[in-house]
């Protein structure tokens, strides 16, 4: 019997319900001391907002895909409603109307896409893609465009395949709706492995990595997801692309494949992706090292990245950060022993048993040399057991009643003092008041001209969930307006959706917006693939977070 | 007093007249014995088309750019006439008409590009950019499209500062006419370096590295040229645009940057560059190898590759081009002692002293591991000292009788061996008839999925250069083809021009031509950016050499 897929997340929360997380004594001690956080807003029952799919859409849409992949259904619309911003998870405890797709479609191959593309630019209804729905940016979220009459759902669920391995060359074609952990299973079966491990890497997609280029916690090893990319197969109204091409490099011409990645669905819809590949490490190596003040740390990993030395993951907390023992959610808020003390970096380096040596003494030789102190192997291995699990404190985080969000940037070498400053300040500006705000930031990728910013912002939230919102809006805007101004981008990782589209213009400039227009216009005439995010912007558009 | 600027090379010959080299008598025996060489073709003296520029043009041209900086005489026009592929230079011995740029102009700044370009899309003039006209696949030769009445050069020379230094992020700003020792020059005096060799190195500049995706000899362990590229500065018909981020990574929609690298010249002109440098390396560690066979060469460079070990320099010559010395072109034909004998490895190894003795280190294992006999530094320094040298040889092989000329690819692991023969074969089949052709093959450029192939051939020519250049297209033509049939890029590393122009709807399939031509149509509305090259295929072209 077919069934219609499910994501496994709960729609509301990060995670599934026995992923939840109690709060430790420590956290709450610090909640209610410091932040100034009481009780929890009250929580309403959500209403989601009637089918306008009609009759006439199901059947069509049936005869492309089967009647059995097709629903309109309550429990299959609501978990494709929404991503997993704050914001996000806030709208669910509102008590107010929440716009979901009209229809969820699960098709099973390119042609079925197609079709579904041809009739939904016939008939005005805007499509948005689906893979994890890990988006913390409204990139899935059904905008429609004018004109339009519905959205539905395309969920790339059934595109779950292996389905090809070439070891020698370090290639394997993975569907794009393979989440994480499955996408990994199945090239261990071949000794390989994919090494893109973001947080959202449990539940998020090969197709979603690709669409927003991702970028995991191994990338100063492994690099970013548009690194790994050889080719992508993409169905776009005006048919079937493989950007990309035959050979590891070429010059023949712009890059086609550097334009759907990051498309985020405005161009077509990723199924399949021809990705580099590993063979699974014979050898890792940790090590983690204290540094007296955050900027001699970004120093080291300077040094590092600049010499070359090659960690497959290299990170560092800064003072705030490390205080409260952030890189190991189980005991966040215990105060550390003495030499613990100071900003925390976290090494880790993978391969044959000679390059992970090799790698890891070359490292080793550039942190102490810049005033690093090794603190062994346990606070790295610590953090690498607990790493994707800080998204699910959040919603109990949100359920004691404080707020509860991240933001991230990148910037030049020379740049991060300027710019963490400024988005520091801006946040500060939104969110301390009456009480304080615990705002903490890390280094988490590396490259040899700069960096990644990542700020964990924990703050008292308001007595109603609406107040919150705003609040959160504000802070958003104001850090976000920080990087445009202060030379960081406004996403490192986290694609442009629709959070950060008031400030594409300025990041890619007037022009570059043009360009974008005129590929969407030929490749979707009709305007119907993700309207209203990453870069169409509306015209009246002001920069806050809409 | 302002002097219009001349390229250093001859115009009809690869670098300038004191670089001419003499045959060594090995060269000389085997010319006559194995390829049949006899006598060289009469040489014609050409005719340069007379300018169709009008009073108006260079009235209007000279009040943008200043009258000294717009010329219609023969030596400005001539050099910018063609590029200095085999039949380029084969063009200027046949004695015909050769069509070439009907003015020069050389502007000091963006506003003048714009203005130029403005006036050119009014009155219908094609618009070709020059650099330093080392194109070997007819980018920069003067094609004008549909409805053009004249053809002008846009010289970059002007565009030659080294703009701004951030020694710290290890970024820099260059001008985009600036020939490759002038930038490395003037970063020395900053204590850096940019690290892109290619052979064209002394003559080629910033502006078309970007604009053809260029790779140098050093890419193992710099990159490719577009991956050294943070950002650029484009002059379109539409405005001036800064392509690239503020960050070293984003993930804010899809990359203009990519659209612009690769572009050459269609998409507007490049005027400056900022792109990644390094310190000077403090070490610098070399040493050669001798394989069994070039499959089981080819398979260790895979493993070095692969592990991650990060040599500078990475080739592997197969068994003729090792037998033939070609590495030393003072040397070529002279056999090799019994120890040299088999295919020849070259690797260079540069940083820090910690890190070029770690990665010559780890190479060095690998490469045993794998079969490779070491044969010292020797062979390794010879090559450096003489790896710009190649390219005039040609010259002295085509006053001598001889067909002389290269071509290459890039291909997966897996698929070397097949990609190897196919090219070869298809080369042969053309070229071999009553004597044979010396069809040499290395890998240059390592990637950890895949490689390079770049072949290069000598021959007899026929007796007059019109046969010979139907020869070589007849060849050029089988080896695209055999490319494209075989899982190989058209151009690794030399761009697509007009010479491999007919294959680009294979390398890209129709809809993206179509993506490409979108934002053609929409920079640059009246189509006078170097018409006719890259994806402007004309809707009747055969898939031939055109």
């Amino acid at each position: 019997m077919k069934k219609m897929p499910m994501p496994p997340m709960v729609y509301n929360k990060w995670g599934t319900l026995d992923e939840a997380k109690e709060l430790s004594p420590s956290i709450q001690k610090m909640l209610g001391s410091m932040l100034g956080v009481t009780k929890p807003a009250p929580v309403q029952e959500p209403k989601l907002a009637a089918s306008r799919a009609t009759e006439g859409d199901l059947a069509a849409l049936g005869r492309i895909v089967g009647e059995a992949f097709v629903s309109t259904a309550v429990e299959h619309r609501r978990p494709r409603a929404r991503g997993k911003s704050y914001l996000d998870l806030l709208d669910w405890r509102m008590g107010e109307e929440i716009s979901a797709p009209d229809a969820v479609v699960t098709p099973e191959t390119e042609e079925q896409i197609l079709e579904i593309l041809q009739y939904c630019s016939a008939e005005g209804i805007a499509v948005v893609p689906f893979g994890g729905g890990t988006s913390v940016v409204g990139g899935i979220n059904p905008v429609q465009g004018e004109g339009h009459r519905a959205v539905i759902s395309v969920d790339l669920a059934r595109f779950d395949a292996l389905e090809d391995v070439d070891a020698e060359s370090g290639l394997a074609t993975l569907g794009a709706g393979l989440m994480g952990p499955h996408a990994e299973l199945k090239l261990a079966e071949y000794g390989l492995q994919l090494g893109h491990f973001p947080q959202s890497f449990p539940y998020a997609t090969i197709g979603g990595f690709a669409a927003t280029r991702s970028s995991g916690q191994n990338s100063a090893g492994y690099g970013r997801f548009d690194d790994m990319v050889r080719e992508l197969t993409v169905v776009t109204p005006q048919g079937i692309i493989r950007p990309g091409q035959a050979s590891p490099a070429t010059a023949a011409g712009p890059s086609l494949k550097q334009l759907f990645l990051g498309s985020e669905g405005l161009f077509g819809i990723i199924t399949r992706v021809r990705v580099h590949v590993h063979p699974i490490p014979e050898a890792k190596l940790y090590e983690a090292f204290t540094f007296p003040t955050f900027d001699k740390g970004v120093a080291a990993l300077r040094a590092v990245e600049q010499s070359g030395a090659n960690p497959a993951v290299l990170r560092l907390s800064d003072e705030i950060e490390s205080s409260v023992n952030l890189t190991s959610t189980d005991k966040i808020g215990e105060s550390e022993s003495e030499d613990n003390k100071g900003c925390r970096a976290i090494a880790m380096f993978e391969g044959s048993e000679e390059h992970a040596r090799r790698t890891h003494q070359e490292t080793r030789s550039v942190m102490l040399a810049h005033g690093g102190t090794s603190v062994g192997e346990g606070p790295a291995r610590q953090w690498e057991k607990g790493r994707f699990g800080a998204p699910v404190l959040r919603d109990t985080l949100m359920d004691a009643g404080a707020l509860c969000e991240t933001l991230e940037t990148a910037t030049d070498w020379s740049n991060v003092p300027r710019l963490k400053k400024a988005v520091g300040t801006a946040l500060a500006s939104q969110l301390v008041g009456e009480s304080a705000a615990l705002i903490m930031c890390h280094v988490s990728h590396v490259y040899a001209t700069g960096c990644s910013l990542y700020f964990t912002i924990v703050a008292g939230a308001s007595e109603d969930n609406e107040s919150t919102a705003r609040k959160w809006r504000a802070a958003k805007s104001a850090a976000t307006e920080a990087m445009t101004k202060n030379g960081g981008t406004v996403t490192h990782h986290h694609a442009v959706g629709t959070d950060h589209l008031p400030w594409m213009s300025e990041e890619i400039s007037p022009l570059g917006i043009n360009i974008l227009k005129a590929v969407k216009r030929e490749l979707d005439p009709a305007g119907i693939l993700n309207p209203g995010k990453t870069f169409e912007l509306p015209d009246n558009a002001e920069r806050t977070l809409i």
